[in-house]
């Protein structure tokens, strides 16, 4: 299986990339990876190694690139390049931890829409206090949707939490402000007749309350509503952690707490962690892009490359194909 | 001042709201309660008082109701006749800390809009971390909105924030999916040159992560995002403290640090305790209509009292029709 990595996107490039490449080769025997970056810049960081190629890009498209114009003028950008590679038949899939925006023009412009898709969702597996997680989408790809939109969300999400999760018959969930069925704005009026009818286990309306509590193994809304929750979360989440540490740090008898809890507050931290999830997924191209989180160490690098070849290794893209057209 | 209370709405009526009535009586001294609800049950916990009038009413809106038509059918009920009485000029305002839907559709077809107001709004004043606090609306009065309907929101935000939480000018931030001039879905895209025109201090998008960090004295958004994001907030802290508890029980050590933290623990939750801050305020009708929390205890149902005997005092609603009719 071949991979193409964006060697120049997110806080810690190309440094923590590369150590995540080598993690991910070291740990998949089957695993080539073709490197896309600065060759002068990466070069500290590389060594030789027979499943690694290195691809010199001259060009960098930057956290504060206007997404479409870059991707369009850049063309030889690491990003534009390793999209590329997967369009050409060089990489089966491909991973970035660069500007969101622009990977997902990359995605559209580069990879392209599988046929009969309208919109493809962005999506990522968060945690829940169980343990399981819950995928949601869209996070933002395309802020405003249609029912029929959500409706693909949910098949997408189905197939995925199916294949790569290994759950028989994924539960998806519309998010909603009620969990009655007449609950919700226009786009959710609409979408939840659609959703009943479609080939999932639709459960009903979830609750955003709720989702931490694994109310459903996929959950689907337009990507204005799922990217304020995923950014509600982690913001409430980083907000009472930071009051927590400041209240451990007050005192010597609270440092004296922090000690004793210092085992305790670590699992409870890596419960919420999404590093250990992997990056988010664009769902609905013709081949697997992946988003790794833009502060990535190596670790959570090599979770999206781990993500990024189990996607390849089911099939994801090609049973998303397959459903689609089937349902059209 | 005299206000209109609904004895049998929430989880802990009639005593919890009783109890509250009387402590809100004893600290003010200008104020007259009228007391809407069953005598017979709310018999138990009343005493004769000079400022407060019980009035007997035979039907109850339960939390169960479809709002609409609860409001419609069950004329008898203490939350109707609470709202009749504000428009009969009997009470200054009203309070209920039952059925939320069934309380807007009083507000709506009882007490009615301001002229000028084509949506009212739900709204609260929600923690932040340096203990301001931020009023958000609306909070699922009307699940949609349009771009005009937000500029509305804003302006009576900017209004209650300026008279009754005494900030002089107080910035609007617009709830968004980025910080960007043009990002977002095309409601938000729409309402923000709109709400650059508008008489208000508009600081531009805000975004959902920042909420608690009091990134803006007022944020508006549609109902449904508005009610989605309160709830992810309530969610998240609520299962971070739960996951807190559990770890702090889990062992003797565990245990002994319960012990060190327990008054920095309180404080970390008061918080976010949303009881202090009152109720939520319908905005855009003729005169204040409050829904206090429906799990209310005496002490947040006397919030609730105190935010409405506040709003008439600083004539809230009036200087919100005054404003929108100079707008118009």
């Amino acid at each position: 299986m071949k991979l193409a990595v964006d060697g120049m996107g997110g806080d810690h490039a190309p440094k923590a990339i590369i150590e995540g490449v080598f993690q991910a080769l070291e740990s998949s025997q089957d695993l080539e990876v073709l490197l896309y970056g600065h060759q002068e810049k990466m070069q500290p960081y590389l060594k030789e190694h027979p499943r690694l190629k290195v691809i010199h890009c001259e060009d960098i498209i930057e956290g504060t690139d206007e997404p479409v114009r870059a991707v369009r003028r850049k063309k030889d950008a690491s990003m534009v390049k390793m999209a590329q590679a997967v369009t050409d038949g060089e990489a089966d899939a491909c991973i970035s931890a660069g500007n969101t925006g622009a990977l997902m023009a990359a995605g559209l412009f580069i990879v392209h829409r599988i046929d009969g898709i309208d919109r493809p969702a962005l999506s990522t597996t968060l945690p829940t206090l169980d343990g399981s997680g819950f995928d949601m989408l869209d996070l933002g790809s395309n802020a405003d949707a249609k029912p029929e939109n959500l409706v693909q969300y949910a098949i997408m999400g189905s197939i995925y939490a199916k294949k790569v999760r290994g759950i028989e018959n994924p539960t998806v969930g519309l998010l909603n402000i009620g969990t009655e069925d007449k609950k919700g704005n226009d786009l959710a009026k609409h979408a939840f007749p659609l959703l009943k009818e479609a080939p999932i286990n639709f459960i009903g309306n979830v609750e955003a309350r709720e989702l931490l509590n694994h109310v459903a193994d996929v959950v689907v809304t337009d990507g204005f509503t799922g990217n304020m929750v995923l950014k509600t979360i982690e913001g409430t989440a980083g907000n009472v952690f930071s009051m927590l540490k400041e209240a451990f740090m007050a005192s010597a008898k609270t440092k004296v707490a922090a000690l004793l809890m210092k085992d305790k507050l670590k699992d409870l931290k890596s419960k919420m962690d999404y590093t250990e999830y992997g990056g988010a997924a664009l769902f609905g191209l013709k081949a697997p892009v992946i988003k790794a989180h833009g502060s990535s160490n190596a670790q959570a690098f090599a979770s999206a490359i781990r993500q990024a070849r189990q996607m390849v290794e089911y099939n994801v893209s090609k049973t998303i194909d397959e459903t689609i057209t089937m349902n059209d």
